[in-house]
């Protein structure tokens, strides 16, 4: 469940969510559909990227979708006249998609992000801009778990374009004052990510695989470590640094205080679901370079700043998402 | 002086440099050509980055020109084969035009230097790659001397698309094999360099106002301190880490044992010029918001490892470098 009350601060308040038909800007937009917002949900529905309007269905009629990529500058330039806050979440979040084509991951994750902040400088310098960050621009972690000064050591080119993006943001903040936050997201999981394929996250796959009757795999050992963040969990700290002043020019990460080995998230999934099985093997070679082996947060800063903390235990949030998926699948993975 | 000997290791080496006519590009294309190596020289001529014919001048027949643009990703793809060594050289340099042309430097820092490098990946994974980066993307300080260990937080677009362009190279290194050594250059100074405007150097500018008798500025209140090392020591590194096999995949500092304040340099300048004058005026708002205040590095990781230490001193650099523009300078300014 997100937060109460979080999204009540944005009621007639004008927000633009990019990738706002995606994973978490779809489920972003929900709450703030509730609580009364004007929404407009940017998005460019690349297959591969996870947008979907079935993961809007039910708040159509409360929201204005606008089909664009945010790689289309003129587009951008006129969306982001008039909002209140921007939630700036699109992004290429395919680590190996990246070193398969480093050029379309950074159009995306750093020329679009200069052109929107260039855009809300000339166009809108007043409005509170929120980034999604990710973990993996930390790279291999040298300390556990890993803090907001922890260096910048990415590992892969989505890594350096997303550190790239990330700073561009604070850069912004910086030299033209504009109110820019950045959450540095984890494994965020939940109804409505992208489990067609392994593109973005394991995580997902599994959810498919398993609801298949298909095994699961578990590359390595599966002894690496990672946390994860229930959906709703990182809906509340979009809203809660979104509405923050004291959070602007700041960075947050966000994490869990229970990281779990991939052999026994798997292990909890097939229980969860009361059947499936997995077989550990060896990593692919595209995947082996990347990987960062364990990784996971810590989020003390923002829960000493704004208070966020995960609150659904992962044992809940993977049934609630289980369920979703048993209900809804097929409208992921067959279209 | 460049280290004598060092050039000898590239006799009859193909060797190709990107920013071939720019200042420290045509330094080393002429130590090159004096050891007989085989040199193919890129460059754009772009006006305002500092490329010339005149800086090779008298080595126009032991070198290959070949005017294109870095962002040009076809030639550079034909280019890159067959060479043995690859001096990368070619960039945007302005921290100030960086923050006014946001774009324009991302194509060349950035999606240049991927295409550069996915050109050797495919077409000649053996070369040897050394790449010019910056000082620039340390940042403010946090720690004087700045060594490699420092924190990267870059202040400007120029130095978080230099950093971005240091970690393709590095990645590039680690995922794909490739051969790769980075320097990190401080403030590079001599014959050769741009000095039409201060676009990329006050220094430069420094030279042609003070051999027009123009007044110079110095700008806060002149107690910051720099580094500078002169070109010939910046050739002699290039040379030195692009002949070493142990230097494959490491990230070097250039830099000074005697950092001297905006001031000092001031009055050194005009004191080897006989005449001269200079005026302490405050920050222009665009340059002061990316100032980074003191900046020296500690350059003890190349001098243990390779044994490079800077060999001209200052006093006797700049002297060097006011004879060479007493002699050539209206090629610089006037054309």
């Amino acid at each position: 469940m997100v937060q109460p009350g979080l999204a009540e601060e944005f009621r007639d308040k004008r927000v633009l969510i990019t990738g706002g038909l995606g994973f978490i800007g779809a489920n972003l937009a929900r709450e703030l559909a509730a609580a009364g917002a004007e929404i407009t949900l940017v998005d460019s529905l690349v297959p591969e990227y996870g947008g979907s309007l079935f993961n809007i269905a039910g708040i159509d009629d409360a929201v204005r979708v606008n089909i664009s990529d945010v790689r289309d500058e003129h587009s951008l330039r006129f969306l982001v006249q008039g909002q209140d806050v921007l939630f700036n979440l699109a992004g290429q979040t395919s680590h190996v998609d990246s070193m398969r084509d480093p050029y379309t991951d950074l159009e995306i994750n750093c020329r679009s992000q200069l052109s929107i902040l260039e855009a809300c400088r000339h166009q809108n310098p007043k409005a509170k801009i929120v980034f999604a960050s990710t973990r993996q621009i930390y790279g291999r972690p040298q300390r556990l778990p890993v803090d907001e000064q922890h260096p910048i050591a990415p590992v892969d080119v989505n890594g350096i374009n997303k550190t790239a993006g990330e700073w561009y943001h604070l850069l912004y903040g910086e030299v033209y004052g504009l109110a820019v936050s950045i959450l540095r997201l984890t494994n965020t999981y939940g109804p409505r990510m992208r489990v067609k394929d392994a593109r973005q996250t394991f995580l997902g796959y599994w959810l498919k695989q398993l609801l298949n009757d298909e095994e699961l795999l578990v590359f390595g050992d599966g002894l690496q470590r990672r946390d994860f963040t229930y959906v709703d969990d990182a809906v509340s700290a979009f809203l809660l640094v979104g509405a923050n002043e004291e959070a602007n020019g700041s960075v947050y990460n966000l994490g869990d205080r229970k990281p779990i080995s991939l052999l026994e998230l798997a292990e909890l999934l097939i229980e969860l679901n009361g059947s499936g099985s997995y077989r550990v093997v060896p990593f692919p070679p595209d995947r082996k370079v990347i990987d960062i082996g364990d990784f996971y947060a810590d989020f003390t800063r923002i829960e000493d700043e704004l208070g966020w903390r995960p609150q659904t235990e992962l044992r809940e949030g993977l049934a609630n998402t289980l369920e979703y998926y048993r209900e809804h699948g097929p409208r992921y993975w067959d279209e």
